[in-house]
């Protein structure tokens, strides 16, 4: 069995982002020599979301609008008693559930086993600091 | 290591429904002669889903409203931007990330190893064309 | 290839608790050998999650009210067909959709890849009954 191990930092300069983390992804499982097996690509921060989806702008817009309608940021401890801790990040760990922490793609023929529109994104919903995400490749 | 990689095509007739993979997927574990593993089952479309809940019609009407109050269908390009595009499946995309794009279970003694209801569907929210779903079973 | 499969059974007195079980799951992986591979930690039960967020019971409290905003509790068969059946849990199969099933997460080193807050738990929402959820490890 091989595997493949990466840590990719991330900062995004705003507090929210989609930013896209595909072709990346692509060329280490070209990298990794796996012909076969499974990618696990994970946000390794609790606010944070990986997830696939369309590569279109507006979509995106969408989805920040649709989020913040589900989870509302709100900084103060009266909504969120997450936020009596001193944070004011309790919607970011509440839209980051929606979004999911990680997706798990095949591995065929040395490539990411993907439809033609599925798109691999990093989602930032607490940003302005250095954070991490992983790939984690196995298979032969 | 064995791999067994198969695409499933669907073609729903309706706009939305939840359809049964449940037994297409077992009988493809058995065929695999894979006794350890996972089973990797993912929508390749990014407006449909692949999930495990209860095989319960009244369960399934009610994700239907459900998700239609959290994500409602508006064609126009004025609740959703992604719309614009000419499209007006937004809901779609949005409905889809509370469900799910896949998901992984295991393989024991060479049969995937679910709790007592956990039943396998694939959701589909935007139908009428033809559209896959991807099964990847890796282990020994 | 190397695997471990282990059925943890939970019995919360409660309808609704969020456990940790990041220890236990530490523990298999640390007693199973494996070195580089994936963990599947998932609920056997379909209203019931496992999911990674943060250990803080401020947050937990915001999910049960966020979750219960999102999916109300209603006994009645009226706002739920699936209530109609006898069962009165329509809201944990929603709720459970939000959370999730599972996670998957990496090995490296033996022992989890986690980031620096991420913490295992199990989320009952209808409970008062045992249930199980499932590690199954696999790797080198």
């Amino acid at each position: 069995m091989k595997t493949l191990t990466k840590e990719i930092w991330m900062e995004i300069p705003e507090r929210r982002a989609i930013v896209s983390i595909h072709r990346e992804v692509e060329h280490l499982v070209k990298g990794s020599g796996i012909q076969e097996g499974l990618a696990l690509i994970n946000a390794m921060h609790i606010t944070a979301s990986v997830f696939i989806n369309d590569n279109e702008s507006g979509l995106h817009h969408d989805y920040e609008l649709w989020l913040e309608k589900l989870a509302p940021f709100d900084a103060s401890p009266d909504r969120y008693r997450h936020n009596r801790t001193g944070e004011d990040n309790a919607d970011a760990h509440l839209k980051r559930q929606v979004m999911g922490r990680e997706v798990v793609v095949a591995i065929t023929g040395g490539v990411l086993h993907l439809g033609p529109w599925e798109h691999l994104f990093y989602y930032e919903f607490d940003g302005r600091r250095r954070k991490r995400l992983l790939v984690k490749l196995i298979g032969d």
